[in-house]
Parts: structure tokens; sequence; C-alpha cells
């Protein structure tokens, strides 16, 4: 797929049982955000081999990218490896490259267990990052990044600089008008510019002082700058408080 | 599907755009762990029927009950109503019951549009809320909450009070070693007591004081402790530093 989104795979037990509050799959998009990488979904799992695969075949459908977070230590809980491979049809082998840097890196404490750490899906790529001993496994234009967030935000830098930097323009009205009230005008639009996304989002906090905000958003500025101008026509009159 | 788990799917482009701070999926999270309903997988997914179409399919086959968050409105992104229908394989109905709800609130304000909130899948079910005007829409065990966090937390209560609480024991070992150290250990445990979820999460804040903290959990307190006393055996001599 060369669709141009990415896709977040959040796997963790301890995340579905509210035992840490999720911090990746927010700053994940956030920073995609920052750099107009769409996301296309964000999934959290479990633990579970089944799980991630399922999840992943979809992200994988709907996504050119997936970064996965959390699961790729040397515990029992740690499946990510396993069930990304097989989500991807690979092997699960151990590489060679890993393998010496495990063994630099833990020397006397080396067990037996470290070694998973050099277990990838057959294929996979190393992304080197400076001044970090552990690299970025990527397989199939899937990043395996650690669950600890302190790493995972280290990891998602490096793979962010593969990952082309989009263009957007945003534009905000605030209504005075409720949904009922503008849906026509937001079907007319939406429907004669399927191209730009039109959200709607209705405000019940009586202190900010409007009813509904609307976002406008498209690559070209020119697109914006035509959709808001047919809402300005279409809109209930005077209901437009400002524009952002 | 009988196997007494949630799944939550939360739909909105503002969300995946990080325009707004996801906190549906994190207090669902949290209110599901505290009547211990194992939640299966969370989703988020944009205002898109495809996208949707395909999580609750997902969902549905990971999950008893799916509790969705957003896209219920009356403007072109509201798109849950007729995407659920979509995967349930129902059609999209006006449903007179709660037609005349909307006309009674919405009286000489009323809109062609306003009505769209009287879409539901065929065969819907209507929860009723004591003090709320809006029922909670309910078909085949999914429920379509409203995205603003005030409302979804509201109607979550309504939907918490159908779904079984359930039971659960934890316990919480705290280790000096590390992962590599103690794979083994777990490795056999989890290995003889498969039931049993043992959860390992490194800690790398030294000044927190233990490197690794170990979870186990199951309904009965008697399978948590046998599984904590095979692994006060087989964890390395001396490396557990308190228990919870």
């Amino acid at each position: 797929m060369t669709n141009g989104r990415a896709a977040g795979l959040i796997i963790g037990n301890e995340v579905l049982t509210a035992k840490v509050e999720e911090a990746n799959g927010a700053w994940l998009t956030r920073r995609l955000r920052e750099r107009n990488v769409p996301l296309a979904m964000l999934v959290t799992v479990p633990d579970d081999v089944d799980a991630i695969v399922e999840a992943m075949q979809l992200l994988k459908r709907r996504a050119q990218w997936v970064i996965t977070s959390g699961g790729v230590g040397p515990t029992h809980d740690d499946v990510t490896v396993r069930a990304v491979a097989m989500a991807l049809g690979r092997r699960v082998v151990r590489l060679a490259e890993i393998e010496e840097k495990v063994r630099a890196h833990y020397g006397e404490r080396l067990t037996p267990e470290s070694l998973r750490l050099a277990d990838a899906p057959e294929g996979s790529e190393l992304l080197h990052q400076a001044g970090r001993w552990f690299p970025v496994l990527a397989c199939s234009a899937v990043y395996l990044l650690p669950g600890v967030p302190e790493l995972f935000r280290i990891q998602l830098e490096t793979v962010l600089t593969r990952l082309p930097v989009g263009k957007l323009t945003t534009a905000v009205m605030y209504l005075s008008a409720g949904e009922p009230e503008i849906a026509r005008a937001l079907d007319a639009v939406a429907l004669a510019m399927p191209e730009v996304p039109i959200g709607s989002y209705p405000n019940f906090d009586e202190s900010l002082g409007y009813r509904v905000k609307v976002t406008i958003e498209h690559a070209e500025a020119g697109r914006v700058a035509e959709a808001v101008r047919r809402l300005t026509e279409t809109l209930p009159s005077g209901c437009i408080l400002r524009r952002e």
C-alpha cells in the first residue's frame, strides 16, 4: 500500500487492565500530527499472539506504515516479534548482528534468555540510532518499538525520519447555532467537496461561548479557502462567531 | 460469543489528528477494570464507514460486548449508526420511539436533520436512563455512546449495569533482578499455569529501587497464591524485594 498513512499498535495487558496510564498512543498521535503524517487507526491489544496477528492484518490493510509499542523484551509475555512475523507470513530468525550487540551489552550477565532480544522476523532491517546500543527493528514497513515510554519516544524519532513530512492547512469556525441547524449546510459542502474533511464538534460548555466548532482541512490552502467560502454562504445567517 | 469480555471502539477524526486529547478510551478502561470486566481490545478509527465496519468485525470476534464512542450526532461526519448497522448486517431504520423524543426535545427548533438522531440499526433496543431525555442505543451487544466525554460517562454507567461484575485477585512482586535473569523462572511458571496471566514490567527509573515488577492475576485467590509460591521458589535467590 502506498496511501501515505501510518497506524499504531499498542501491545500490553498492563494498558488494557489500567495498570499503567497509556502514554505511547497519545504521543504517537501528537508526533505524527506535528509532521502531518495521517494516522489511519490506533489499536490496543493484550500480549496475545492471535489478537496481535488479527489487529496487524487490519492495520496493514488500512495504512502504509505500522508502528508497534511493547512486547519486545526477553520474557514469556513478550510475543510481539513472533506475532508480527506470523502476520507478515515470515519465520522468526536470530539476527547475528543483534546477537553480537546483546552479547557485548550484557557481557558477564548474559543469560540464554537475553538472546531472545536478537530474534526478529526474517528479512528485518535494523535502523541504527546514534548513542544507543539497540537498533530499531523494521520489517515490511512495520516498526517494532519498546513499550517503555522513554525508549518508545527515542526510537519513534528514528522512525519518523523515514516517513515523508506532509502538508496541511486547517481552518476553524466557531458557531452560535447547534448541529441540527447547521447539518444541511455541512451536508451540501461535504457533498460538493468530498476531498476536504469537514469536522463538526458540538460544545455543551456554555462558558466557551459557542455551540459548534467546525474544522476544515486540506493539503492545499486554496481548497480550504473554497470550503470556508461555501460554508459562509450556506450556513444560517449570522451564526459564525469567529474564524481561526 | 459468550467470552465475558468487552471491547471499545473510539470513533472520530478529531482524536486521530490530536485535535482533542482522547479521554473516553482511558475512562472506559478504568471503569471496566473497577468492575473486573476484561477489556479485550481498544480501537480508535476515523469518521469513515469502511474503517468502522472493519474494526467492528474484528471487535465482535474478540469480545462479547462492544462499546462505541462518537459519531452519533446529526451531521455528515456522524456515520457510526450506518457503519455499525452495516457491520451487523442490518438496515438503518427510524425508530418511532426516539423520533417522538427528538420532536419533544427540539420543539420549534426541530429541523429535518435533527431526526437523524432517531435512526438506528434495525432491531436496536433502547436503554432508558433516569433524568435523561435520550436513551442508550444497543444493538446485538453493541452499545452506541456519544463522544462528548460528559455524556459518554453518563451513558457508560447505564451500560455497565448490564454487564456482570467480575472477580479478580492480583499479586505484585518487585524484583532486584533484570528481565534476562528472571525470564527462565517466569517461563516455567507461565508454562505450568497458563490460565494465570503473569506480567513482567521492566523499570529503568533507578529512584524507584526495583528493576522488574511482576503481576499475577486470576479470579481465584488460590491460583494466584500458587503462582506466587512457584515464582518464589524458582526466581533467582534473594531477588524479591517486596510483595503487594
